[in-house]
């Protein structure tokens, strides 16, 4: 893509009433726009990056075998009541509304209750089983402080998978395939060193739950890390005698800490009020063993903002970055533009995603600008690398600077196509 | 996909309260589940068709210089308020809902408003003019009565491209050029024989505005078509002096119609209130020149759903369907079985998207079920075709069967990978 095509602007200062570090560089570098306080618009370069974001968490939900869908914002009262999940007092964060005849309507906070009646629908026979579903699609929470930029929205994106299982063995052996795919969409994402696998609260059905969360100064919750086995303990339930029996907490330090996922099994909760049963191979009705799994695509972009950047601006790492290149033309000299141009063509037709900064601005608003967007490769082409017949190539995330021919470029680049 | 992964089941029977055909023949086939009446989820048959019309719409915006953002649907009412757009007496599909501390927020209907703001924040000179963006999202409209299935719901996803042009011809240039993309994309998509560019009713800035109207029984517009010139009149402004001054309406007949996209000359209705101005080349102040241009990506699915279609189901265009290939193996004998699985194997090698049918059904059960899906190739491996050494292929629209070999029934389904 041109940047002269690219209508929007980096700023040197963030807005003065925006108080989160993941909200404040991506409104100075033009990835997101604020619509009021918990409520961000998608600029160009953010909504390149939260579709990466969600392509790896699809990928990898592919692989374990889920199959995609997309359920409503819009919820049915009556579908909620019947688990006591609609008055405000049982759940506070609803957005509610009303059609035009006086029937109340929610909006989505979570989808356990409309997956659930969506599945009763196709499942008769335990030869239906087991089934793991997912989406990608907007959350609404009626937040009552949202001081957290993208990291916890009133409306944001998620992935929320369900699983459908016959039998509690075959639930675990699917919960722990999910965790390690979970694992690796962190690692891929660029945080997966700083991410534990966290014993959490386990609600009625089971003994714990586990998320994920990541290291941060910024994190709203504290857990207990043991960093030598990767796993911690939420602080929830650090005084919880089954937690004191089963680890050793002198190991475990604490740290704050934001949840990038989670993943809880629901054993029967949803699928006994709303009915969603299979007939076994004996011909009696059972209860569908459920587990529900989330991540938070906005937040999971707010945290890499936050982790991966250094005082100039944003570092996204490869995977998700809006473009591999920046191609960075200096000066307006023909022979530089022409350099310029025919090696944009080229990058692009090797299948290398580039931002190509073709406006005429000075080297030095150039590189700023260049360094706040955070594009892993900035590549120059000036009079004076044309002159010696190499590009520059700067590594935004160790700073190194090297000259490379223009078919040595190409050739590197391209495995990143 | 194996069809055995595939949760959803297929129903002999539309269920009794629904009246709409587009979502009766999708709810039998599976495509989509109804959640209340106008507000339907998408199962995964349903997904896959409904990103690849997205993306039909995605390239043609993307050709014309199109950028892609992403608004919310919670919406600010003072931004609403300047221009008198927020009042139920002024809009009457608004949904509304509250945040905790009381103030008012709105669920976007269309996006006029919060894109002329978000353009005012990074515009200021003639340079930074032309501006097309858009987005693909979810609109929200509280519909008194939600009897046309996805054609007309309570929640749906639309395209919406916005145009900020520093004059009125570079706007009348821009709006030509995207009328165009439009009725390519009707073609694409399979229902551009049957799409009319009508002139409609303008509104305070321009003579008219242009709708893009499909023929269709169950449409609720009556249109004056001119067949010849494939033009025609929206019944609302037939009796107009300037349509009466412009065409000959002798040659207009009338035909119902459904609007399947709409072009609007804005000219500073938004821009003016909205503070949206530029500096031009004297250094004068100017308002900006405003387009908006909508296309029902849910609609679009319904009519396709309702117009190619027949009596045993649906019929998608190869552009848009689920899948390309319908592999179905027949018997579960074992040669069967592994050359079904070979052949699976071989198309999505080769790029081809395959439903393969892997289920122990009798061929009865499995050829109304392929017929009803829609899928545009069924390929049929069984014990007959495998001792002649060859596969069946039968085309879903024209009804075609044929004996093919593998290696040319690859080659032949290759050219849709």
């Amino acid at each position: 893509m041109r940047q002269s095509k690219l209508f929007t602007k980096t700023q040197k200062e963030a807005p003065k009433d925006e108080v989160s570090k993941n909200a404040q560089l991506l409104i100075r570098a033009g990835y997101i726009h604020k619509e009021m306080a918990g409520v961000y618009a998608l600029l160009p370069l953010g909504v390149r990056v939260m579709n990466n974001i969600a392509n790896v968490v699809r990928n990898e939900m592919n692989g374990v075998g889920g199959v995609e869908v997309s359920l409503t914002a819009l919820q049915d009262k009556s579908v909620w009541e019947k688990t006591d999940r609609w008055r405000d007092e049982a759940i506070d964060i609803w957005f509610k509304s009303k059609l035009k005849n006086g029937t109340e309507v929610g909006l989505g906070f979570t989808h356990e209750e409309p997956f659930t009646e969506m599945i009763a629908e196709q499942v008769n026979s335990y030869r239906d089983l087991p089934i793991l579903a997912y989406q990608i699609q907007t959350k609404f929470r009626n937040e009552l402080r949202a001081k957290s930029g993208i990291m916890r929205g009133r409306e944001f994106l998620m992935k929320d998978l369900y699983s459908f299982s016959r039998t509690q063995k075959e639930h675990e052996e699917i919960y722990a395939k999910i965790a390690e795919a979970y694992q690796r969409i962190f690692d891929t994402v660029g945080v997966g060193d700083k991410t534990y696998y966290t014993y959490a609260s386990g609600g009625s059905f089971s003994k714990f739950s586990h998320e994920f969360q990541t290291l941060t100064e910024s994190g709203e919750d504290t857990i207990y890390v043991h960093e030598e086995e990767k796993i911690a303990v939420n602080e929830e339930i650090i005084n919880e005698p089954s937690v004191r029996n089963q680890f050793n907490l002198e190991d475990f330090i604490p740290q704050k800490a934001v949840e990038v996922g989670n993943i809880f099994s629901l054993g029967t909760k949803f699928s006994e009020p709303l009915n969603l049963t299979y007939t076994d191979e004996s011909g009696n009705s059972q209860p569908v063993i459920m587990g529900s799994y989330g991540i938070g695509i906005g937040r999971l972009m707010g945290i890499v903002a936050e982790l991966l950047s250094d005082d100039v601006g944003l570092i996204w790492p490869i995977t998700i970055a809006p473009f591999k290149v920046h191609l960075v033309q200096l000066g307006d000299d023909d022979s530089v533009k022409s350099e310029a141009e025919s090696l944009y063509q080229a990058l692009v037709a090797s299948g290398v995603t580039v931002l190509y900064d073709d406006r005429s601005l000075s080297a030095g608003e150039k590189f700023a600008e260049s360094d706040l967007l955070g594009i892993p490769f900035r590549v120059v082409v000036s009079k004076k690398t044309l002159a010696d017949a190499v590009c520059e190539l700067k590594d935004r995330k160790t700073g190194s600077v090297s000259r490379i021919e223009k078919d040595a470029l190409i050739k590197e680049m391209k495995k990143y196509a």
